[in-house]
Parts: C-alpha cells; structure tokens; sequence
C-alpha cells in the first residue's frame, strides 16, 4: 500500500457538511472541534449529490471547494467521496429506470441508499459525468488524499438490463447453451434451456432450485458491482485525477466476494461495526472482529484503513449499547493491531433529522466537547500520532485458513444434510479462536489464494473446489506442509456439479488416506462425542462417516450407531501429514489440538511461549525491515498482569520490562 | 355529553335483522328476547349496504323502516349506523378506485370490512347519497336515538388520489418544499425534494427512513379519517337530521389519533375486547382495561358508550376462553366505573356463516334463552336499569399521565436505543397500575391537553414535544403542580427533527435541574438495579445518564459502568416539583413511589386510607351537584372482606355499612 | 387392485436415464446393478419432457425405447410416466399461460415443479399430445407395466382461466346466485354477489373471510386436478393403451381430498417420506406412517403401491438423519404389513447436479456397490422376492376412524375457539395410536364411506357434515354399533353454515343423549383433567360443556369453574352405544378406553391377548381364501422377545413356534 499523509496514522471520519450549509456556526465550530480531537482526515461528499446536482446539469461545487479548502488550511486532509451511493429524488423521478427491480421483479420507487440499477445506462453516464467533474475540480487539490468510491456498495437488481448483462457474461463464460445445460444439470425437472432468452436470475416467482444458476448468479452480481467501482475509478482518471482510489468495504458481508476488487481498488478500506456488550460475550466479539480485520487484509494481503466504526453506539442493532470506559479506545486499536493505518467513524456530527439521527457520532446534538464520547475520541487520536512507525509494517501469518466465499455460496445453497444452517463461517472462527487466544496471527485466504508462504493451512468444510485448490493443498502437503481438512469436502467442482467417486474428490482421497461415505445431520440439540488425548469432546452438527485406507485413526466416535468410526485421522503424504476431522469439535477441541500442533509445525506465538490470560491476545506487524511491532490487548473489564518469556520495550513510552499489566479494556504497544 | 334516552344506562348491542330478512320466525323471536334481557337499545344497519341498496341507485329502506318500527312500538330505541364500514360488493366491482390500493401499492380486489378508499370521489358521493337518504327517512324518528356513522373507521390507503391528497396536505402544513426539505432533514442521503410531485407516502418499495415523513403521513392518515367521518356527519345533517353522531373507536388502536376525533363527534363510544383469562392475569387485564376506558373518556373529558363487548367469548384471539361466572357482569360494569353510559354487546344473535360465526352473541345458534350467556346478560341489564343516577355524574381525576399519540408514532419510528421495543404504551400503564391499585382515578391526556386542573402530571418517555407541551409543563411546576419525567424526554420538536443543545430540550433542563448525555438500551433479559428508600428495584430496557445541576439525587444506578450516578432526581422549579427517573423500573418501585408522592401532593384515593385487597380497585364518578357515586370492583376469583374508613351506603339496596363483602367478580355501587 | 407382474412384489424405483444420455457407461451400470440389487421395475421418464420432445412439436422418443427395451430384455419391467409434473423451459417461454397465477395475483415465471395451471387450453392440448403418443409409442411394450400419470400432483392455479371455471363449478352447484350467497351467508360486511363475474377465488388480496367461499374453493381445487387427472388418463386410452393408471400421492397433503380420486386411478401409489429419527420418536414416527399408508389403502380400499421412498436420508427436512442399521428394511416391509405391494425408491441414481443431488439414492455420487445403502436395499430386495403370497391378501378392519378432508378444511378456516391449532390430524392419531399399540388394524375413511362393516366408529371432531353422514352413524348405532363422537362435532352443514337448534345437529343430539353448548380455548400450556376408572388423565386445547340429557356421565371435569360438569358420557341408542368426549385427552387415555372398549364391542387384536413390548405392533393381510399373513414389527433399537397366546409359523423360514424373537428394527412374517 502507498502510505497516505506522510506516513502518518489517519483520525478522522464522515463529514457532512452538506447538511449544514445554512449554518456557517456549525461549520467553524466543526473546525475548532476537530483540532482538539486531534482529526487529520475526514470524509467529505458522500450521499452529496443533492447538494452537488441539486436538478439535471447543474452543478454546485462551490461549497465543497470552501469545505476542502477551510479543511486544509486548518491541517485537515480531506477522502473525497464520489456521491453514487444515493441516487437523488430529482433523477429517481425523471429516470425511473435508475432504480433497482426486486426479486420479486417489481420496480422500487424512490428511497434508501442502495437502490440504483449497476447496469442502467442512464444512471452509469450520469455517475460518470458528476466522478468525472468532482475529479476535475478536485483531483489534484493537494489536500485531498485519497478517493472514496461511492459507499458501501451492496444488493442486486433485477431489471431486464441487468438480466441481459446475466446472459452475456454467461455466454461469455459457457459458450453453448449445451455446455451451461451440462454444468447445470438442467435435465433435472426439464429445465434444459434451449434459447438464451429463456435464462432468468433466480428468485422466487420463477427458478431457485438450480445450484449452478444460484451460484453464477451470485458470482455475476459481485462481477457486476467491481465492473461498477471500476467504471468509477476510470471516470476519476478520465477527469485527470491520479490519487488513489478505495471503497469502503463490509467484513463479512455475504453478497459480495471482496476478493474480486483486489486488482481495482488501490487500498482496502472497511466499515468497522462490532456488537460491544451484545449478546455475545465482550472475548467472542473481540474475535470475530479480529478475523474480519485479517479477512479485509488479506483482500491484497497489505494495510488498510478502518474507514468506519462508531465513537459510542449504533441505533440499527434491535438492543444498541453504551462502550463502557476504555473500550472505545481498545476497540479502535485493535484494527490498528491487525493491519490498519486509520482510525475513522461514522459519523463527525449527528444529523438532526431521518434515520441516523441517533447513530453515535463525535459530536452529538448537545453540541459541545464536554461528553464522555468526545473525550475518549481525542485520546484516540493522541495515541495514534505515536504509532507512525506501524504504517509501513505488516502483518505476516504462517497459518492460513481457507475461508473462501464462493465455496460458502455454494455450500448455503445446496440442500444438503443441515439445510440453513451449515454455518461455514462460524466453523471457520471455531478454528480461528484458538489461535487468537494463543496469540497468533492467520490468513483468511480464498481459493485462489497461494500456499506456499505458509506452514500450515486449515480447510474446513471445502466442499466446492475451484481455482486447482486440490493440486495445491496436494502439492503444499506433499512439500513438507500441514494441512487440516474436515467434513463436507471436495463434494463438488466449480459448478457445484458433484464429483464422480471417491471423495474428498478432486484428488484429495490419498492426501488423507480415506474416502467419505455417508454424513448425518445432527438436530441443534443433539450431540456425539469423542475421546482424543484423554479428554472428550462434543460434537454437533454434522458427524460424517469416513473409511480409512491408509490414514491412521486418532479418535473415534463414541455415540449412536456409528459409534467406534473414526472421527480423526492423519495421514503422511509426501514430505507432510494431512489431518481428517470427520464432524464439529466444541472450541476446546481446537484449543488443545492446535497447540500440539503449532509446536510440530514449527509456527511460534508472538508472545512465545508466555501463557496468556483468558480475553488477551497479541499481534505482531512487522516492518519490512525486520522491525516488529506486538500489541497486546486486554478485553476484559478486570487488570490483567502477567510475565514475559522475553523483555519487550513499550513503543509509547519507551520502558522495557519483563511482565505485563493492562488496565481494563487496555491495549499497549512493544517492540522487541 | 347530551344523555340519551331519558337518563338511562343504555343496554343493548348490534342487531343485524339484514341476515335474517327471509326468517320472521327469528325477528320475532328477537324481540321476545331483547324484552327478556332488559335490551332498551340496538344499532342497527352496520354493514347493511348490501340490503339498502342491492343495485345502483335502487334503495330498499321498507325493510328498516319495519325493523325500527317495531323495536320502537316494542320500547326498544335503534342506533342507526350508515353502512360505510363495507362496500357492496356490486360497487367494488363496477368502480374499483372505491377499493384501497396497499402499502405495497397494489390495489385490492373486493373483501373485508376495511377496504375502501377515503378519498375516492365515487365513494365520497356513494356515501353521501345513502347517509342522507338514511336521514330523511329516519332522521326524525321517534325511535332513533343516535347516528353511529360507519364502523371501526381504521387503515390507510395509498392510491394515487390519497397521495395527491397527502401532498396537498404537506403544501398547506409546510408552504414551501425548502422548509419540508428542512423539517425532514432530506439532505440525508440525497433525498431533497425539488418538485412536490416527488413527495410519496412512506412504504417497503421506496421511502421508510424519512422519519418526519413517516409521522407526517401518519398525521395526515388520521387527518383523512377525521375528514371522511365529518364528511357522513354533513352528510346525515344535509338529510335533515340533528340527532346526535358517534362513531366506536378502539381503544389503544395504534393507526389512529383520536383525540382529532373530539370536535366532530358528539358523543364518544368504543368496542371493548379484553382477553379475560388470557396470558396477562385478570387483574392486569383489568388494569389494561381500566386505562382504555380512561383514554377514551379523555377524547371529550365526558361520559362514553361502550358500543361493543363480547356477551361470551371471542373468535379472533389465537385463543378463546370463556368468561368465568360472574366475569360478564364485573366486565360490563367496570365500563360504568369509568364513565360509560352503556353496556352494548356485539352481537344479539349469531351469524349462521361467515367468519364470525363463533363469535360470542346474546343468542348462539341454539336460539333459546335457556344458556349461561343469555341469563349473565339478563343481569346486567336488570343492574342498569337501578344505575340512571350515574348517567351525568362523570370522573374527574387529580391526576394526569400524559399519553401522547403522535409521541408514540415517532419513538417508535425513530431508530434508537431499542428498536420496536420501546414499549411506550406498556411503561404508561406500569404508571397507571399504582394508581388502579390504590383507587385513584387517573387521567390519560395528550400534548393538546390543558394541565391546570391537575396536582399531578407524570410525563413518561415525552419523546416528541408538541403544542407547547414544555412551556405548559414549565408553567404547571412553576405554579405548584408536581410532575414526574422520564428517560427518553424532550428529544424532537414536533417534526421528529432533534433538539440542539443540551436535553430535555424545549426548555425543560432548569425545571429538572439537569441535562442528559447517553443511553444504554439493556436487552430484554439483562437489568440494572436502583435503590431507593431501603428498596431494592429492578431496571429494564433503557439507563440514562443524566448529569445533574440543581437537581437532588434520591437514588443512584447499582451496577455496570455508570453505577453510582443518578436514577431518580427531583428539583425544585418555581412553586412546585419536577423528578426525573432516568430508567424504567418494576412496577412495585411505583406503586411505593406514587404511594408517598400522593400524600405529598395531597391526592385522596376513592376510598381514603381504606387499604385495597390485592386485585380490588375502585373508581368515582361525581355529578354536578357533588353527589358522588363509588364502585368498587373485584377482579379475582375469591370472595374479598375489607372494613372502610367511613361508612358508605349501598347504591342498589339502600344498606349503609363501615365494611364490604364483594363476591368473586363482584362489583358493587357505593354512595356517600 | 389388479396385481402386477405375476403377483410379485415391486422392488424398483425412479430412474432417470435422460439424465444421463451422454453416458453409456452409467446406463450399462444402472442395469448391473439393478440386478445385483433384486430390482425388477423401474419408473421411468418422470420429468422427461425436455428429453421427449426438446422442441416443440419435435418428439425424441428413440432412446427412451431403447432404455425401455435393454431393462426389459434384463427383465425389468417399466412403469411409464407421462412427463407432465414439469413442462419444459421453451413451453413456459413460448406460452406464459402455461404457468400458474398465485394467490397474491401474480404470474410465476419459470421454474420449479409445479407451476402449471390446470385449466390452461395450450397446457391440456400439449399433454394431451404428449401422453397419446407415448401410449401409442410403448402402450403395448410386454415391458410396461402401468402408468404413472404426472407426478405428485399439487397446488393452486389462481389464474382468469381457473377463476372462470371455478365460477362454472358454481353455477353447476348453487344454479342460482340466490343459493349460492344463502349458503355463503354473504350478506354478512355486505358481501352479497349480484352478478357471477363478482365471485373471485379466496386471497390474500381480497376475501378470505366467507367460510363457504373458502371451502368451495378448496373443494373447486381437487376436483380441478381430479380433471386434469382424468384427462391425463384419457390421452393414454386414445393413444390405444388399456395398461393401468396410477399417480403418485402424498399420504396426508393438505390441499387435495385423494378420496375424489379413487374413481379416476386404477392402481393407489404414495410416496413415504418419514422423517425417522427426527424430531418426534422413532415409535410416534411410526405410528403416524402406519396411519398414512392406511389413509392410502383407504381409497379404494385396496392394496397400493408405495411408488417413493428413500434408501438412506432425504435432503429437504431443515435436518436430515442417517438411519440407523436395519431402520430401512423396517420402514419397507411396513409399507406390505400395511397393504403395499411394492418397495419403490426415489431415487435408483443420485443427479450430479441440481437440488436433489444430495437427496439418498439406491447409488451415490461414488457409484459402486460396497456401500452400506446398497447392501440394505439389496437385502429389501431379496426378501420382498418371498412374500409374493400376500400380493392378494388385503387388510381388514373391524374399525374405523373417520378423518374428513373437508371436514378438516372446514374446521381449519372457521375462525372458533383455537385458531390455526385445532389439530384435526393429531387428535385423529390419538385415537388411531391406541389400536396400533394393541396390534389392531384400522381403516381410516371419509364422510362418504360406508360404516356397515365396522364394529367400531370413532368420529372425532366431526364439525361438518355431509354425505348423509349423520343419519349413518345414527343408523349405525342403531343397529348396534358402537360410536365415539368427542366435542366440536355436529355443527356445520356440508356448505359450513351453522345448524339451527341444539348440537351436536344434524339429528345426533338423541344418539348421544345430550347437547353442547359452549366450549373454552384452553393454551397450549394450561390443561384440565378429568378422573376415570380411578385414574387421572390430562385434558386439553379444548374443553366443551355439555348438557346430559339421556346420556350417563362416566367421568367430569376436576378442575376450572366447570368443575363437575361431564366430560366423558355413554348413551344407549337402539342396538347400540353411542360415547361422547368433551375434552382432548392424554394419549394414554385413549389406550384405557380402547382397550375396555374392544372388549365390549368385541374386536379381537392380530396377536389375540399377547402384550405387546412398547414400540413392537402387529398387521394383518388376509387372502380371498382366508389365509392370514401377519407382520409383526419393532421399532426399537433393542431385541424384543414375548410369548404367543397360539403358536404362528414364519413365512420366510417355516419355522414354528410359540414364542417371537424380533432383533432391533427386525420384522417378521407369521402365517397361522
């Protein structure tokens, strides 16, 4: 990543200004207050189209130019957004086509944000032209950093425009019906199509039941929206600007495969929105939190900002909380500890009115700097003014989880042994939690993702290979690699069309010396168990039945009338060992399986061999220099103080020791 | 209210001879009955249309004018319903504007009561013409006591002509769309309007967020109805008739505001469903139900009808039970209690088909009067006859909690601390209960009521401030009175858009003598504690956090990060008192909190320090002349003994006493 | 029934060789491994169509010869389907009419399964087309056994076409509108029809409130698809085929009244999905796919087919079990026990692709033999080859229970004391589970049967009648028979209008002794109890009060204000005993009564005075000439063993003896 700002962290967050141009009291005083909270950056135009077009051809750029202005010579840098991320009522009413048609293939009248058609030519010229504009007027303004495309791009449309785009990038990928029939298996219910004409999306007045059409369907809709952001970013360049270009990502955010804006967008950015004091424990959002940030690193496997989180509370949850004390400040580090360069929210200012009005911001209604919320704010941005030295450093796992979300598609989409419940990604944080608590770092990786800079790598629930994933798991393992794979795997190829013979297919089976035969679905409330190292452990779920040929069985199931099976396997295969785990471990399980395993494969935690206590963790960037930078993180409302395998130096106030001691909610800052 | 009937409690119910037309059997034996129940009254004509006016333009009154005829040579009085509740079918066929097009705007074909456009010309002048036929014909006649214009008016409809309408609403509230643009805060997410033809009513396919939008379409809903009812009241009154018009209401009915009601109908009347035996105790049912009568007493601050009650049970609820012996007659009566004028019943006999076929009527399918249903109904009729006295003595209470429908939509519309979980309605009664239980009667005003002649006010949740609520608030403490706030308070003006500056905004942080800050909204299973005068309570669903200036702290949180700051607080303003508790808690912390604050503020129960066996309440109604007439009621299934402060003597058999015996459901009438 | 094949028992299932054109090496297996299984039938060319005639009017029937020809010459016989369960893609794009019209209105595109509408002129001539020429094709092939028309036929067309001739169904009924709104009772909310064109089908977007228009809908539905049935049916004829017809049901599905086909089919066939080791127990699992395959035999009172079943776990429960070893033998040979001549599967051959292609086939995606489904099904097979003995044997009962469809639809719309939980179907399985554990067989009949074979009527529930269904059970008890009739019996006639006068109506009151007149909505979690015999049993949902008038009282309600009232009665009606139950009670209930009761009337259970262990039942098939095969089944995980009242001998062994021997999930065949 191009490092922004002098290599400095960002502060800052969404500015709207717009919705206070009758109120210049507001607008200076927004000045005053965000030199005190230490802000370095904000983000200015989205949802401006109103006040930038405010009717058909009629721009109005003169008060962002003040905006920017006043911002830079007031040391504030400005992420200018393109305002595409809400069409305005004047455009919805003239061009009806702008907006999006349902699932249910009626038209949406006016209203929300993502309610604009990607393909519709009308509104893809009127995008280019405004993108193209702004770049002009303000693509070379020195104190505008970086563009904001858009605003969380998301959702489908349905139109007969955005069905024919379907067609031709399904023309483009199969080329003869004959073949798509095939990958479809749309013989099944005599659905074979003979005409372009006749494929529709999926949805549910027509076709929902074909997998292969649901699983391109969902692949179009991502190729869709990156053609959209990459129709932006060449309208920025075509108005002459160069700066780099980002859009604001969701996490986990399941309709879009983010791996696809790789080579698009120039730097990752991503809307931070964890559930604090939800109904998952404090420790268990501090994880899946953790593993969206690696997920949102490993897009381009680089730094990336936090574009968005809030300074206090949300309103869209059904039970928004308060932080308590410290956690505000825990939780915006917490991304700088896994690759980000910024710390930035939504939003600066509360509006006054519509649907965000109680959404948490820097400034909220009362209008003053003596809140709470304020407060915790301006200790943020103190903070970050010292941890320059992190921009340019890394974060580099030597485990890899493969969590690949064509693959999660796909597996949703079957009707299989669990239907609506497979839970791929909670599978895939049950790996991921263990090694968070031993803290070490990992890789979310998709398929298409390399191998070779890893030790080892974790493939839960593989059940749809693509991208020649089964010649590298087997060309990784034979190399001298570990490879962890479980049930539900190699079931189908690309097109969800399952495998013929033995699986895991694909070329999988003498990796793990065994084929799968059967698996049961368990009920919610149901369990089995196995005994593994002289410990039992729940398993739920799914309970898959495999038979061994040259694996080595290292636990058994204990219930129901598979009972005595194996459950566990390993297997040596070339230089490395594959590992079989037939159904779902309680978390323990991959507690105490991945530190034995960590030890044979080499793979150190950051803290080494310090035993951290329950809700800390720790993660290490480390500069292309060697220079390595631990942070150590508390999310646990008691102090916590432990010893040091090795003495580290605090990196804030330069004090070396031997132990540790974290306030409640405390994060510190080492380097070796 | 003009009384009807001579001063007599009417006791009565929908009579519906239109199903029975090819029976004289039946409509005779109708009349037998209605004598043998002491029935005085019944409405007459609802959803009639059918047989009014088979065809087009060719009216059949001969058969009413027999009906009315004869209850009237019987001494029977008819309430005389126009039949706009539904339409026939042969109009909705032939002219399909009169049908409501939905939210998801598509039209409606025929069916149902509630389908029929308000703003439709065709429907308009359909209705117009029958009213004023129906008053010609009877307006005048002798045995016509009342109009009971249409029925449950209720719903919305979103055709083109009502959104027209809803504009030409918007253009006279607002003038210019610059000041709309400004009240809804449009310039969020680019949703300025620049033409009034872009203005749409909120719904799923375009606009839901817009929350000034959403309240104002709410406004203009009830707006509409008001109109639509006034429209059949010019109506009967261009066919010559001055008889009096109500139309029955529906309680707690969320779509409606019906204190717009006042000024058009004459007399107030409503349909009383409990669900005796229900999942709520009786007692809470009877608490409940006590409060949608005091509600609908303060439209007009006048004696009521209940138009409707089920003489058995029910059809409609997931599940219906049956009346216990006893619970009729209680039922009934408790209406008197709080001010009605009648006891009506939907309806006399059964339906042989339809869907309320199984609704409970006085006379079921079997047709004698030899059931349980038809001797309880017999009873009650025989107790009203002794109960005329009480027709022009009213309630008139000391206490007002202020219960603010527009308040309602907008906190539930806004997206807060706890989404479609606010409970707005819920945290008024958990105020009321304390007063039921200490037989106090209350009031239940909105923001368009005048304070003065009230000691208490309690203001829970006072979210939105409206019609100069703050500086009548202000100047009631200023002059003496006591008033009791809450969390949530003083947020909005009347656009839904927030207060700058600190809260309770409007002028409200001197008279509480402190500002609020935050909010955490708790999930429903987690609680805070507070204590208070020894007293441990429980905290649910919302915690402030306020920070108090002149205000005297009386109880602070116990737990979580703000244990320690306030919860309760009171400040002295002027002559009189303002507390402020900042959470919402169980219901025993009011009914101790109410308990030491009326004698402070010198309220009197009903029946002095008499102390109330649990499930026992009582309620006055005094007349002009100062007679006072006390009932009091026992909502549990035990015989209840309890000595009183003073004697009293006993309404229905002359017996003075300084102790009652009430039978299980027993109800007894008292006088001084 | 005619019987198949040399009066063997069918071993086969669906096989869709279409799906497979392209790979002769799958079709040579597929007939490897039919024989190696003991499969001597296959239904073939179920959902075919696209194979069949790819474009219009082209017909492509060469290879379905050929596959026909090959199993035939291997000596597998074919059961040929008609394609129409599914029309190809260029049909539905070619003629939109084709595809239905749902409820809310809307035309569905393509897609799915069923989404053809029944009435549509282009659908009918296209089938029509279809059908003869494959009879005219394979209508005579020494192969084919018999036709399987469609496939699992089912759903609504809301569509003008269907509307209209639902409008036609109802002149033929009513003759005049006059009749139709009487029995309607439309002048209820004005709903009276002046004209036909008024009358729509009952929706979501119009009425859905007039019972009878509900009823006559639903009654309209099945006797559309009895039509298209039929005329399915005729196509084959006049393509010059006499083989036998059949269509695959689907045992207690809501929204088809199967009675009204037993004229059309030659030859019952179902589809049995049990969900085994699902949600309810194993044995409950049992007993309620015995009363379904005697549901099935009650057609026509015939042994059936059991045309689908699946070998191992089906894909389309939310959570699909394995079954345990042995389960599938159990669940096969319980189909013959009930009357089945066959053990059909769906599928012989897993899809590679598609919705189905997880669902359990005979042979998986892996393709060979050594796999444990296999083994199982290979194993049905060989013993299905030694009970050709019992094709003509016919079960027999002395006892029936009447479960009405239309009854069922009726109770289920009217709007009465439980709403949406009445549960018809499980009240009638609490009846029905009392003989099955007594080893008792019994015939599930409609209003329409006759009762004079029966020693035994139980009627629960028995809301609406028709088909002279009052005056047969009146002439039944009469004649000596025994009834047992319970609460919410009695009230509607056939058009869902309420009888006039006491209840149960329709001339039953006398028979039972007594009339009812109201009936409490009890929660689910609330119940009454009531002691009989000296034991206290459970009541719920509903409790009815009664007024005795000759009946005798054997047992009351102990608890609620009813306390005291009756609740069980016995009358003495001519020759016989009529019973009445006025409450739901506890299953085990149902077994003491039944069990004195059989006694009384004298029905003999199929192992004498043996008791039976728990989960182990008996059947019986008795041949013209006498002879009587009796199955005797476990349904437990554990080896049963118990003593005989008369020595039997196994059918499969010869061996006698005077003791059983059952092994987990083991079945055996006795003969006397």
């Amino acid at each position: 990543m191009a490092t922004l700002l002098n290599n400095q962290m960002l502060h800052g967050g969404d500015y709207n200004p717009d919705q206070w141009l009758d109120r210049p009291d507001i607008l200076k005083k927004d000045i005053e207050l965000m030199k005190q909270a230490h802000v370095n950056c904000v983000s200015v135009g989205i949802f401006a189209w109103s006040s930038l077009e405010p009717e058909e051809g009629h721009y109005t750029f003169g008060w962002l130019k003040d905006v920017i202005d006043t911002l830079y010579s007031n040391g504030i840098y400005t992420v200018l957004a393109t305002p595409s991320g809400a069409r305005p009522t004047w455009m919805a009413h003239k061009y009806p086509e702008v907006l999006r048609v349902d699932q249910t293939l009626h038209r949406n009248h006016m209203g929300g944000r993502h309610n604009h058609c990607y393909t519709s030519p009308i509104y893809r010229q009127k995008v280019w032209e405004m993108d193209k504009r702004l770049a002009e007027a303000f693509g070379k303004h020195p104190g505008v950093l970086l563009w904001h495309l858009s605003n969380e791009y998301g959702g489908a449309c349905y139109c007969p425009l955005c069905q024919a785009e379907f067609r031709s990038w399904l023309k483009e990928k199969y080329g003869t019906l004959d073949a798509l029939n095939k990958a479809w298996w749309t013989a099944f219910w005599s659905h074979t199509y003979t005409d372009w004409e006749q494929v529709e999306a999926p949805g549910p007045r027509g076709e929902e039941l074909l997998h292969g059409l649901v699983l391109d369907w969902r692949r179009f809709v991502t190729a869709r929206t990156v053609d959209f952001c990459s129709w932006e970013k060449q309208a920025v360049r075509a108005g002459g600007s160069d700066l780099p270009v980002t859009t604001n990502m969701m996490g986990f955010y399941y309709d879009l495969d983010y791996t696809k804006f790789k080579d698009v967008v120039d730097i990752v950015s991503w809307d931070n929105y964890p559930n604090w004091r939800g109904e998952a424990s404090d420790v268990d959002t501090a994880i899946h939190t953790a593993a969206t940030h690696d997920l949102m690193r490993c897009v381009q496997h680089e730094p990336f900002l936090m574009m968005e989180n809030t300074p206090s509370q949300v309103n869209w949850h059904s039970v928004n909380r308060l932080k308590a004390p410290g956690m505000h400040e825990l939780a915006s580090l917490q991304a700088v500890a896994h690759g980000s360069n910024s710390v930035q929210y939504f939003q600066w200012r509360q509006s006054r009115g519509a649907s965000e009005k109680f959404h948490g911001a820097v400034i909220d209604h009362y209008g003053e700097s003596d809140t709470r919320v304020f407060q915790e704010v301006t200790h943020v941005g103190e903070r970050l003014e010292g941890l320059s030295a992190l921009c340019h450093a890394n974060v580099q796992p030597q485990v890899a989880i493969l969590f690949d979300r064509e693959n999660e598609w796909a597996l949703d989409a079957a009707c299989g042994p669990r239907n609506g419940a497979m839970h791929y990604e909670q599978t895939m944080e049950s790996h991921y939690q263990a090694f968070w608590r031993m803290g070490i770092n990992v890789d979310l990786i998709s398929e298409e993702d390399d191998l070779s800079d890893y030790r080892l790598v974790i493939a839960p629930m593989l059940y749809l290979h693509r991208a020649g994933i089964a010649d590298k798991l087997r060309d990784f393992v034979a190399g001298g690699g570990t490879l962890v794979g479980t049930y539900w795997s190699g079931l189908v190829d690309e097109n969800d069309l399952c495998f013929e013979g033995p699986t895991p297919g694909g070329n999988l089976t003498d990796v793990y010396g065994l084929r799968t035969e059967e698996i049961d679905g368990l009920r919610d409330e149901d369990c089995n168990h196995m005994i593994w190292n002289g410990k039992t452990y729940q398993l739920r779920e799914l309970c898959e039945l495999v038979r061994p040929k040259d694996a080595k069985t290292l636990a058994i199931y204990s219930d129901d009338f598979y009972a005595g099976k194996s459950v566990l396997t390993v297997n040596r295969f070339g230089k490395g060992y594959a590992y079989f785990l037939a159904s779902r471990a309680e978390d323990s399980f991959y507690r105490d399986f991945y530190r034995l395993l960590i030890e044979q494969v080499g793979v150190t935690p950051v803290l080494g061999k310090t035993e951290l206590p329950e809700g800390v963790t720790a993660s290490k960037r480390t500069a292309k220099d060697g220079r390595a930078f631990i942070i150590v993180q508390n999310y646990t409302s008691k102090t916590v103080c432990f010893p040091l395998e090795n003495p580290l130096t605090n990196l804030e106030n330069g004090q070396a020791g031997d132990s540790l001691t974290l306030q409640p909610y405390g994060v510190m800052f080492l380097s070796e």
